[in-house]
């Protein structure tokens, strides 16, 4: 079921029906604006990652402020933002199931869609999937640039990769894939810097063996909000692929020379029990809030600590100042947002205390 | 957006596109039947709580076999179930909206419908709302019993808050709240035994309380499938609030002594990426697969070890026995139910490897 929307425009903030995920519209556009202000030096072009925000109507705010298209991880994802107008979209994955190749090469017919492989039987099925819908698919070759997770080794066996999809009736090669998640998420600026030094030789070297075949390399894409502005200067990366800098969430503020964003991306949450002495108890756990990268924060409240989550519960440690009432609202910072934003309907817009908007997270839940 | 169904009645376990939640149907009925079992010569009923498994269909289920009515978490949640048709559901926590009090006394024209409280303001509210829907409402307190969460104060502040409700002219005193939700997961017997025997202490004093005052004590509620035989067997508690047990997780399953129930739930996931050597990528990170309790299992494949989680990828390394190929699907074990089928909009029902059934996870999502 779609859940109800928590707010109508014109409500007070404190109105908002809990838990609700509120967008800060303030910072969300400083975001936006700061990126695009980021990037436009550089000459890399920004596609955003659509796995932060599943919706079309982000997508076009980013693309109003110069993204070039939009990345996602799943076919389900690329099917809500096709639908939802966006003109090119990016499977940053590998695909393997004709049911789902059938539905992206579907999507074909309406917009630009490509996807990522790292073995030749991905290419296979791909073509036929792309034969049968009667259209062509740009293909990228996704290379392992330190993680050791997905992507084949950069150089000869990526080239081999990029000739045999060149080679493929219905498929034309689209570039390379040389995303480095892990480094989004090092510490200091030495360890990031030294990681996609690394992620974008791999790249590089593999680009001139490319053209060393006679294959010209449209694309190179990667980077996320904690290391964007490396592979941004490095000359090799053509797309950047950043999601979480529109909204920001407590892990990537944590890093040493953090990128500047505001945290815009919040999760109301109402005091529904103060029974224990100490304690202010809310409507939000870990079903409301995700924990994987920690606990969230308390917005400018730093005496309440988010301390445990259960599944509905939230239980907030009151260690110093004001202690907040029975039926209080208070403001979470996410620890992580892309998982946080997949467990809601909606986004409710806020400004200056106000209800602006309501967005439909249209690809919530669209894994498949 | 309601995400289409990821299979069709009739199909091969391996046609089913993926991520997709299976309900193992044969484990699934023996643990119903079992805990039915388990529970008849205790006196005790079963109030399974719908937090687990967010469906009417599986509610009636249960129902059938003896369960005299569901308990939930979030108003939204009873909304789905009474909306089912669910006769009897308890919401097992304050509610201090007045929207949302307003939603849940709407429901008592077409079923029965209970809170807790722990506080004079909720009882107010409640009353309030009520009176303006013309209902009355049974309402029960909820009292500490060693969770330090929610809950007041057994004995005498418990008892003033239930001649507080059984003095407002809308509600009527509904008993005693007394779940304790971290012996649960408390890994040896013992300290299981000891949590609930001084949880049912506290409750046993404050029934005899009540009833020194007059007041009669319909309902002792509380209990897990960690710990419910303790509370089935105390004499105190009148109603069980197991929910996991019809599914069981991988953290459940680490207790000493862990209850007779099998594995009936499972995600399916599909390898991706087989490029780096050792590691099987599979297309279900922890968006799709909760990770609050740890990593999930891999189902009869113990040479393989989900070993980490991405918001979309799942790492599998191989550290023994048969690689899995490219394109081959994989049942993985949840570490914790609840927050896994909360991802998901549709469980596909399996037995002996065809697809029987499709039920929709029509509270996914509810959580205001």
């Amino acid at each position: 079921m779609l859940q109800a929307p928590p707010a109508e425009p014109g409500m007070r903030e404190d109105e908002v029906d809990t838990p609700a995920l509120l967008i800060d519209l303030d910072a969300f556009e400083h975001n936006l604006d700061t990126m695009a202000a980021l990037l436009a030096p550089t000459g890399a072009k920004l596609r955003a990652h659509a796995k932060t925000h599943k919706s079309a109507v982000i997508a076009k705010l980013q693309m109003a402020r110069g993204a070039i298209g939009q990345c996602v991880q799943k076919v389900a994802e690329a099917e809500q933002l096709a639908w939802g107008g966006i003109p090119d979209v990016l499977v940053t994955n590998q695909v393997v199931s004709p049911r789902k190749l059938a539905r992206l090469a579907a999507l074909a017919k309406i917009c630009k869609v490509g996807l990522c492989v790292d073995d030749p039987a991905q290419i296979a099925l791909a073509e036929q999937a792309a034969e049968a819908a009667g259209v062509r698919l740009p293909v990228l070759v996704e290379i392992d640039v330190g993680m050791g997770r997905a992507g084949i080794e950069h150089g000869p066996p990526a080239v081999a990769l990029a000739e045999r999809i060149a080679a493929s009736k219905h498929l034309s090669f689209g570039g390379l894939q040389a995303y480095h998640g892990s480094a989004q998420h090092m510490r200091t600026p030495e360890q990031r810097a030294a990681a996609i030094a690394e992620a974008a030789a791999r790249s590089r070297r593999t680009v001139e063996q490319l053209k060393q075949r006679g294959l010209d390399c449209p694309i190179v894409g990667g980077a996320g909000t904690g290391t964007f502005r490396h592979e941004a200067a490095s000359g090799v990366y053509t797309e950047i692929q950043a999601g979480s800098y529109a909204f920001m969430d407590v892990d990537y503020a944590k890093n040493e020379d953090a990128p500047p964003f505001r945290h815009a991306l919040f999760v109301l949450a109402q005091v529904m029990s103060r029974a224990t002495p100490g304690v202010a108890v809310v409507d939000c756990g870990h079903k409301g809030v995700a924990v994987d990268s920690g606990m969230p924060g308390v917005w400018q409240r730093p005496g309440l600590r988010y301390a445990g989550a259960s599944d509905e519960h939230g239980k907030i440690l009151i260690e110093d100042g004001e202690a907040p009432v029975l039926g209080e609202k208070l403001r979470l910072v996410p620890g992580h947002c892309d998982p946080t934003v997949d467990r809601y309907d909606w986004y409710v817009g806020v400004r200056k205390g106000r209800v602006e908007c309501l967005w439909p997270i249209a690809a919530r839940g669209a894994m498949a």
